[in-house]
């Protein structure tokens, strides 16, 4: 990365590898960063961690910036990914939200009735999610001096339904699908407002300085392609219209998303991510190689000795050929155990190998 | 179904709808059953579990039996499905198994070392998993005068091995991928046990009077494609290929294989499983209509008002469109809740609009 001159403003960051490839551009390497890369894996985080809460380092802009910058002195990544979580939006729409030890996050007053849709509120990011906002603004004057580009992120509209209606994670969602099969009147009502919510929220972060906005369907992949068609295909269009208008290129994430991917497609974005359950070469194919994709290694690959995550890697890589507009990630997020060095050899690796697969 | 004359040895119900589905031959009508169609959602079940535990319904043949029959007394399908489970067949090659309540399945002595994986047994099922050939020779009886054939089955070496590594279920599966990516010749020999076991057991059914069999790879989906072709395929083959010397159809059946449908079709089966993740045209045109398939309704749908599921189950039917060699199922097991008037209408409605489909 160049040093960029931050004296008379911002960076502009967009020659930068990973804002082109995302463009479709060619670069001189494959951009990589991974999904939760700040995070319990690293020692520093789980420093932080001691004494505060999850919510209570979202809610610090300097804790926030803080943690969003560990990953990015600890190794050589394209791309930082501002520390947040999908669930605070809720919050605002009157959802209360614990992040439980060991259970992971919960909402009391989960959405089951009626009455419950119509009460959600309608809220404006930019009072009641500040913290994020401010964060974004602390980071970007970390990364500046560094030429390193900024994401900011929302859940899409049904993993957030999903955990709004669920009250938490569940095995088979069959409240939330319950909703969606039976009340289609107070689904609309319901992911009409979380759409404009997760929309509005990554129009802010653009506004507030992320370079990069990037749109989570974590559990999109539970859902046949008829419902997501007919019941959330809508919404995700919705929020990705309303973030396109920030005018700064947007990743389209899911997992599970093999057999739907030009229904992904569809609903909107400029980079299509994809899990590893489908080889990166296929799913590129069905998308199109004119449409830039991020992905696609398995995150447990990071658990293997070194020479079996390189040809691994080396796989990803080449199936990627070296075309224009590949974002090398994981599938999906870190997970919580991974060793630290095999997160830096692999960042190093993906930068060196793939040099020497441009004509 | 027709009434079968018994008086002289087993019905031959190779004229029955469900076989010559899975021969790929034309039928009257589309053939349903569904997975886990004796469970926790009758109450019949429940009934008979207040007073025995999941082991002690699968070791004791009569009452092995009776659960079997519980579906097929209750709803017109065409198959019933020996009431077993897939995890009983690790004890005989050493390993504790305890179902415990609202934590699942647990192996309290997983494989972790080289000396756990060296210890396996290669156990023989006729001897320790009689009590499943016999409930499958008790369920015959009951069977043929309906004319209904009857499935045995078995889990395919990938998710045995999960359970016998992981000792449960897992999130992210890091210790079964760790020794799979890091011990190759250790997973080798492991697989090559569960391979054998599988297929040994699978060749038992028949013998013991299953018409049908089904290897299920419930989570052969958390693999990238890579990792299933280099470290899990050839296993699963070998299943196969031992379960095919007993000379009746095959089901070969897993969850999240939208993006690796070939990879599971080239181990091994004659019928193809596929679930809700992506619409059974498309899998059926990536498999090739000369391969039978089963599925696909994302079986939280039987949660639906009944208009919205029959809406659901007509799409599947549609994109079958009458073709011979559909089997109609759920993509993955009944749910414990499900109301059972649901399930009879369901069933109902596959054979009347079905009917209509055929030229």
């Amino acid at each position: 990365m160049s040093t960029q001159d931050t004296t008379n403003g911002p960076a502009d960051l967009s020659q930068s590898r990973f804002l082109k490839a995302c463009r479709g551009e060619q670069t001189d390497a494959t951009p990589v960063w991974l999904m939760r890369q700040a995070g319990r894996y690293m020692a520093e985080y789980r420093e932080l961690r001691k004494k505060n809460t999850i919510l209570e380092l979202i809610k610090d802009p300097a804790l926030a910036t803080e943690v969003t910058m560990q990953p990015i002195q600890a190794f050589d990544l394209d791309a930082a990914i501002i520390f947040a979580d999908i669930l605070p939006p809720l919050e605002g729409m009157g959802l209360q939200l614990e992040f439980q030890k060991g259970e992971g996050p919960v909402i009391h007053n989960p959405v089951r009735t009626e009455a419950d849709v119509r009460a959600l509120r309608q809220p404006d990011p930019e009072e009641f999610l500040h913290f994020t906002l401010d964060a974004i603004r602390l980071t970007r004057k970390e990364l500046d001096p560094r030429g390193v580009p900024l994401i900011g992120f929302s859940g899409a509209p049904f993993t957030l339904a999903s955990y709004a209606v669920e009250g938490g994670s569940s095995r088979n969602r069959v409240l939330v699908k319950s909703m969606m099969m039976n009340r289609p009147d107070l689904w609309d009502i319901m992911m009409t407002k979380l759409a404009k919510l997760a929309g509005d929220y990554l129009v802010a972060q653009a506004k507030a300085g992320a370079q990069v906005l990037q749109l989570f369907d974590s559990w999109v992949g539970e859902l046949s392609p008829y419902e997501y068609e007919n019941f959330v295909l809508p919404y995700s269009k919705l929020a990705l219209d309303i973030a396109a208008t920030a005018g700064v290129p947007v990743i389209h994430f899911g997992t599970n998303t093999s057999g739907m991917l030009p229904l992904i497609q569809k609903a909107g974005g400029d980079v299509i991510g994809v899990d590893w359950r489908i080889n990166l070469d296929e799913a590129w194919e069905i998308l199109g190689h004119s449409t830039p994709v991020q992905g696609n290694l398995d995150p447990v690959t990071l658990f293997a000795e070194w020479p079996a995550l390189e040809k691994r890697a080396k796989d990803v890589l080449d199936r990627a050929a070296g075309r224009p507009g590949h974002i090398f990630n994981l599938g999906h997020g870190i997970v919580i155990e991974t060793p630290v060095d095999n997160v830096r050899k692999l960042v190093d690796y993906i930068h060196e190998y793939s040099r020497t697969l441009r004509g």
